[in-house]
């Protein structure tokens, strides 16, 4: 049994609390939650990246998907906390375990800042069901010695030839959709949507270059709650030139029901914190709408476009550099997937205005490619000359943010693998060849990229595609290709110029080898006429796609028109960057067929 | 001024009305309203399938779309009615000018029994906005001297061996329904419904096999009301044995709001009409959700699919004879598009089981072809040895209903024409041979019918395919294949096996001639494994594919491997029924290429 959980349990009876929730999550929705809001870690000892914890007095239980059944069972052992594989027949879900647990009358406890309004009102009905209710409490934080400090990096400006409009501009579109909307106050604290709107960056969240904050917003006024020092002098100055008046980050929950008090308040139930969501019971009235920033963000301006493409290039000599020195040293010396992922990065770090990887690099080797999300333990295995190397990485630059995969032949293929390349290579080819009708989402393209595997009964549990935050967020939505229904968030949006997806199929056979093949796509308006304004893509990512893993029998006309197109783009960007034997490597590697 | 406009502002002038509206429907949302309710034609003159009349005592407008401008123009010439062109630049929405022309206070007059809910329900509003209120009152009922007859066809009964499945059966899946719903009273009044579920058939609305009636069903008893003497003696006996209680047509009204009384009432407020659902303000609850029946008979049981088959051979041959008769004869002597659609009927008439056409046949030479609903004048056009002709056509037969769309070069064409020809075939082809995972809706795979159009930057101004009753309507809901993301009815349904839906891309040249293909598919199961439930699409239709209209430049290997696959089905599946001429007609139209 865990110290740890039996401290949580002392608190729990100090509070008179029947059950203890500890999600993983930070105060603002957070793709990468950092280490001070890791209890659900510090308290179970389970490392994995997702999970939710709860515990009661005999009890206590973890949640966590397939990705991390293994690793959960060994970290969990001797600790006293059950697992509950997410997805298994016959595992009880969080809610119905949580509904069987709390007692008729019981408490049930959670940190108001790191639940979800759509969450945190579910968990209330819960208990209500049960004549018992919720408390919003830190438990985990009252008996957590030596608990990490915040993270609290300076914050930076992004400037306007990078981001292309003024943070004035864009707080007047949003003020426009708050009073189309009939919202007096706007509340946001989605850190992405606060940095796109207020033209800053920072460096709070892993990968993510934002800064922890909460923004409200009146018609004339706003307020941004920042932690003391992170917002150099000059920075200051201009915000409250734009009316954006500089509060502490820690006083948000005191201040936001005065500044509501009487008022008609904007905010997202799927972003805002439960703890804040509970400060608007003062408002008159609580409108509850997606961010406009969220969808205004997703439309890349005509400055970030061209940025965009800047970045593409100098990320795709990285790259093909990279894919240069896999394809002639990886067979000769021995090299660990973890030191081919430095050598990427070493790669980037090259390339002017660099600044991270926008997430943690996959490079992933034979079996290993199958586990969507691998991260190596260590330096990972020793690649051989044979079979597929899966790298899935990207980078965030001044001119935005990058998000590629290439899985490479290292050696001999079956014919098997080559079959199974060639399926995902015409997928990612046709959907990024795409024309269509304004008005389609997704759900009306995805097929496009699924369909030649599922041709072959094959799939991938995947999107196919996510949207892309320019010097923010990798993952970011509402664009996103998915088959299935959208019901809200990603996949909701309909396509328009200037929006960017990834475009990224992929086959993962368990025990064998995985494939993925991702480029980023842009928007981008094609012909208008009598049958109305016609969109298509234009490839971002400029980095050769691997020949040697083709099985030309399987290429239609149309697969290597779209192929031979796309590696005529490659070639005609890159070559005048390299030079020499990489200049040749690439030549060859992206030929016309 | 039309005296029919002048006797109704008199009604209106004794009721105290403002404004009168009278849309096309009947009082079941059937597609194709009988004469009886033809009030807006006997009103305005104008004869199109589709408008909408206002009157008030200085104006009166007609709103249609744009398949009937022209005619709408020439026919309301001199009647005083305005015409509003539906869809154009500028012209008002018919809400926008109800609300303008509605005096405060007014009183806005409809027909309460062709007007469904979600209608009446925003009209009430629109009503009182203006501090009016709305009458629902058939003044043009009361002015129409010789009103034809509400229609009165017999009903018959559809044995087990084509409905594979008992009106008992039927009943209790629908009552776990009710039950699940919390429904005590389930009112129906959509006749395909009402035709599903009693398995019965009539004949009172055009090319639709239903017969006009209601039907209430409670947990254990249920009232079918339909027309005095339309029911023979054995019927309704079989009917008592199954607890289905026969009541009065006109008598709907009366005894609805006694059997509702206190009850929670199930019913589809798209298809009941406002008039049935002022009845049920004396009920306890109303849940408002689509009938049951609706998905139900949306999947065809395993024996109706094997008599559809059947049916769909009876089709293929009798639409093959016709394209021999169309290919050999058409040249040599003249015969116009009325004589090709008699001659076509004439095929359908030679068949076992066919009870009549499923729609009116759209026989469309040249330009024509280009007006998609299109509707010949007298005889039409003669047939000329050039170009395109496009016949759109069905049948009803008692193993089911067909609806099928060929074009067929009648000699040279010009390259234009093959390109687009070969471009909707290879869509309809790849929609086809769609496979794919269960749980995708019509959104999810109209981009394979689109794909070849889309890409020249061409389209088509309706849906790619409608789901297909079961001798029962040609359109009825609520699968369908779109592209645009549905917000109800068709097209929100995930394709289930045994489910039937149109597959039909076409592309219209105005004043040029127009294209269409269209099979019937069936969905079926395909393999299941680790991804999921794979389905597939079998074609129902078998009928030749005009060789002659092909560009073979176009077609890409795995287009030919399907029209390969798809006529050497036709050719194995009609070839036992067809002999000499035909027969060796039929295998040169389908050979492999």
């Amino acid at each position: 049994m865990r110290r740890e959980i039996e401290l949580l349990r002392e608190a729990m009876g100090r509070h008179g609390v029947s059950l203890c929730l500890v999600p993983t999550a930070d105060a603002h929705e957070s793709e990468y939650p950092g280490e001070y809001f890791a209890a659900r870690k510090y308290l179970s000892g389970f490392t994995g990246s997702a999970g939710t914890l709860a515990v009661s007095a005999g009890w206590a239980g973890l949640w966590t998907d397939a990705r991390y059944f293994l690793q959960a069972e060994r970290e969990l052992a001797g600790s006293g906390v059950t697992l509950y594989r997410m997805g298994e027949e016959g595992v009880p879900s969080l809610e119905e375990e949580l509904s069987d647990r709390l007692p008729e009358g019981g408490v049930l406890a959670f940190d108001g800042t790191v639940v979800n309004r759509r969450l945190g009102s579910s968990l209330k009905d819960l208990a209500s069901g049960k004549g018992g209710r919720v408390l919003l409490l830190d438990l985990p934080g009252e008996i957590w010695e030596g608990r990490p400090a915040l993270p609290c990096e300076p914050v930076f400006s992004l400037d306007l030839v990078y981001a292309g409009e003024s943070r004035k501009e864009k707080l007047s579109r949003v003020r426009a959709r708050m009073q189309e909307a009939g919202g007096e106050l706007h509340v946001v604290t989605a850190l992405d949507d606060i940095a796109w709107l207020m033209n800053l960056r920072g460096n709070d969240v892993p990968c993510n270059p934002v800064f922890l904050s909460y923004l409200i917003l009146s018609m004339e006024r706003a307020w941004l709650f920042v932690q003391e020092g992170t917002v150099p002098g000059d920075i200051r100055k201009e915000l409250l030139g734009d009316g954006v008046e500089l509060r502490e980050y820690g006083a948000f929950f005191e201040e936001l029901p005065s500044l509501c008090e009487g008022k008609t308040v904007m905010a997202d139930s799927r972003k805002v914190n439960e703890q804040a969501w509970s400060c608007l019971g003062v408002a008159a009235d609580i409108v509850d709408l997606p961010n406009p920033a969220a969808v205004f963000k997703a439309v890349k301006n005509s400055v970030e476009q061209e940025n965009l493409k800047k970045a593409h290039v100098k990320d795709g000599i990285a790259v093909t550099k990279f894919l240069y020195w896999l394809k002639t040293q990886a067979g000769k010396k021995s090299v660990t997937e973890g030191e081919a992922a430095s050598y990427l990065e070493q790669c980037r770090k090259g390339q002017e205005n660099y600044l991270g990887p926008s997430f943690a690099t996959i490079a992933a080797y034979g079996a290993h490619g199958a586990i969507v999300h691998y991260q190596a333990e260590g330096d990972g295995v020793r690649l051989l000359p044979e079979g597929f190397f899966l790298v899935d990485s990207g980078g965030h630059y001044l001119e935005g943010t990058t998000d590629v995969t290439r899985t490479v032949a290292l050696g001999p293929l079956t014919a098997g693998q080559k079959k199974h390349f060639t399926a995902v290579l015409k997928g990612m080819l046709a959907l990024g060849d795409a024309k269509f009708l304004k008005g389609c989402r997704g759900e009306s393209l995805d097929y496009a990229a699924r369909e030649p595997l599922w041709a072959m009964g094959l799939d991938y549990h995947h999107g196919t595609g996510h949207g892309v935050g320019y010097l923010l967020n990798v993952h970011e939505g509402p664009n996103a290709f998915r088959w299935r229904p959208p019901s809200e968030g990603a996949g909701t949006a309909v396509f328009l110029p200037g929006m960017v997806t990834s475009d990224e199929p992929g086959l993962y056979l368990a025990g064998e080898y995985g494939i993925r093949t991702e480029n980023l796509l842009l928007c981008k308006e094609a012909e208008k006429n009598e049958y109305g304004q016609f969109l298509e893509f234009e490839h971002l990512t400029m980095v050769p796609l691997d020949l040697e893993a083709v099985d030309w029998e399987e290429m239609d006309r149309k697969d290597i028109r779209r192929l031979n197109r796309y590696h005529a783009k490659v070639r005609e960007t890159l070559s005048p960057y390299l030079e020499g034997e990489e200049l040749k490597w690439l030549l060859e590697a992206a030929r016309e067929v």
